[in-house]
């Protein structure tokens, strides 16, 4: 086709993880006024899924934390009553922090519609366990192996064929340094595709915006053949953020998304909510990206005294001791 | 190649035009301060050009622009001195808004090197004029054709034509509006190529951050064979700014760039600059950027009082009438 872009794939699923992600950068302590708008936004943008929260274990966690690190039933039905729309909630559940046999309840008793169990590498035999329980629990379930720009090939190819097996029906692309360019997108969703050839799993993508190209890197993984995407309203996600929900929707040209809803939550809540958190491709976060770092020392560096002193941060970053 | 992002392209050339580009958003009106400290920074990043401003007519323009609108000698020199570095200088003469059989001065006699003829496409007659002047008056030169998103794919080939013709050494993929993805930028590099075929000509890119697709876009004219590639420090440029400097050099990944120059000037300049100065990827360029429109209504709209106002000027540009 000589310009693909004029029409749409309509086998493309959009998730929003807005809060979830955000969640990081404020130990998941939103207003339940912003995080009704965003679900009043996704409604109405015909958002696919609402990613809301965690499925965190309250005995492992000091009482700082918000409540959408644990997503109880409660506290989603507060927000989203019998939730009587086309969007699927969906909550994260981590490997090593969820105590998952008794916190993730069977299905027919939650609000939740998804579970997307995320793990690093090391942690698939319980991340298996863990998809395997919330299937039979009734759940649709996806897979989100993180950080992988700093997964070895032969680890990654066992570890998507061991969760080829799995009743996952999603496996996610995680760039969780936002370290990658368009062409490892390119390889690594071929690697993904392959995989699960046959398996009728889909491959998703999670970007982060270090680089500036957590949009591009989207685009670039749906290119190839990714039908589940991650977005966050206004790019709001840890760090640099993610790929922003409303360049997302623009270009996915699909009638059913409305631009809108989104523009409006926006202009309602991010524009204060900004005034409060930081979030986006600071330069910090250009350098832990370029170098595939964790932005945890960029984001520390962020919170303290000496939050510009970019040449200095990255002689420490690019130290050898 | 299995990883072609790990080594080089030495053919790649970098121009630093934030001085220039930037100087759209504030009247160039840049204090001398900040443009030797950009000047000073190319030079330690091994850049290659660095554009400082236009070369416009005086008498054509009232008094409120800095001196960067001009380019004469004497401020020129004041900046650069000698300039006896590696780093060339470049200004940009726009048709229809340049005296240039006069204001531009012979080689000898400027301590200019390029010579940027920027004209749209209805412009090309006396673009080839200025650019056949330019040239004979010792300099090297390019030719920016500006908003290639709006124009004609038969006149585009026409344009083309022409250009190649001429005795310009670079034609430059301009997205003015910053509304290209990375498969129309593709389609567009491979044409200009097509068409400069057995000129010698390179083919550039000037990239708009409108969509948060500037670096990536870049990337992508790199990948299809560009070699002169336009950024600006920080992304400064008109409304959404450019592709970063501190992110095509940590990509481009030839030992001759350092990127440490560019982070120290950030910190030292850029930080207070934006206190004072707005650009980036805000979501009504975002808007504009997404229709294919010029930003000169989102930048409007961020000077006013209703500046976050996204969904009404949302409203506003997808309006009929």
């Amino acid at each position: 086709m000589k310009a693909p872009w004029i029409t749409y794939r309509p086998e493309i699923k959009v998730l929003d993880c807005t809060i979830r992600d955000g969640g990081l950068i404020n130990d998941h302590l939103f207003e339940d006024g912003l995080v009704k708008a965003v679900y009043q936004a996704c409604v109405a943008a015909g958002v696919d899924y609402m990613e809301i929260g965690y499925k965190a274990n309250r005995g492992l966690f000091s009482g700082k934390f918000g409540d959408w690190k644990f997503c109880e039933e409660d506290d989603l039905r507060r927000i989203v009553g019998d939730n009587a729309t086309n969007l699927k909630l969906s909550a994260m559940a981590d490997a090593g922090k969820c105590e998952w046999r008794t916190d993730i309840l069977p299905k027919e008793k939650s609000a939740l519609d998804l579970i997307r169990v995320a793990c690093y590498v090391y942690q698939i035999p319980e991340a298996v366990d863990m998809i395997k329980d919330a299937h039979q629990k009734g759940y649709e379930v996806a897979a989100n192996l993180m950080a992988v720009s700093t997964v070895q090939e032969a680890e990654l190819d066992q570890a998507l064929e061991v969760l080829a097996g799995t009743p996952a029906t999603t496996v996610v692309v995680v760039d969780s340094n936002g370290s990658l360019y368009a062409e490892q997108i390119e390889i690594l969703v071929k690697k993904y595709k392959k995989a699960l050839e046959g398996t009728n799993k889909e491959v998703g993508i999670h970007a982060h915006n270090n680089l500036q190209l957590a949009f591009a890197n989207t685009i670039e993984a749906i290119i190839h053949g990714v039908n589940r995407v991650d977005a966050t309203i206004a790019g709001l996600g840890r760090g640099a953020g993610n790929c922003p929900m409303e360049l997302l929707l623009g270009f996915l040209r699909n009638p059913k998304f409305k631009l809108r809803p989104i523009l409006k939550v926006i202009q309602d809540h991010f524009v204060t909510l900004r005034q409060n958190m930081e979030w986006g491709p600071l330069v910090p976060y250009n350098i832990t990206g370029q170098l595939n770092q964790h932005p945890r020392a960029a984001m520390a560096l962020r919170a303290g005294p000496n939050k510009d002193n970019y040449a200095e941060f990255y002689d420490k970053c690019t130290a050898d001791n």
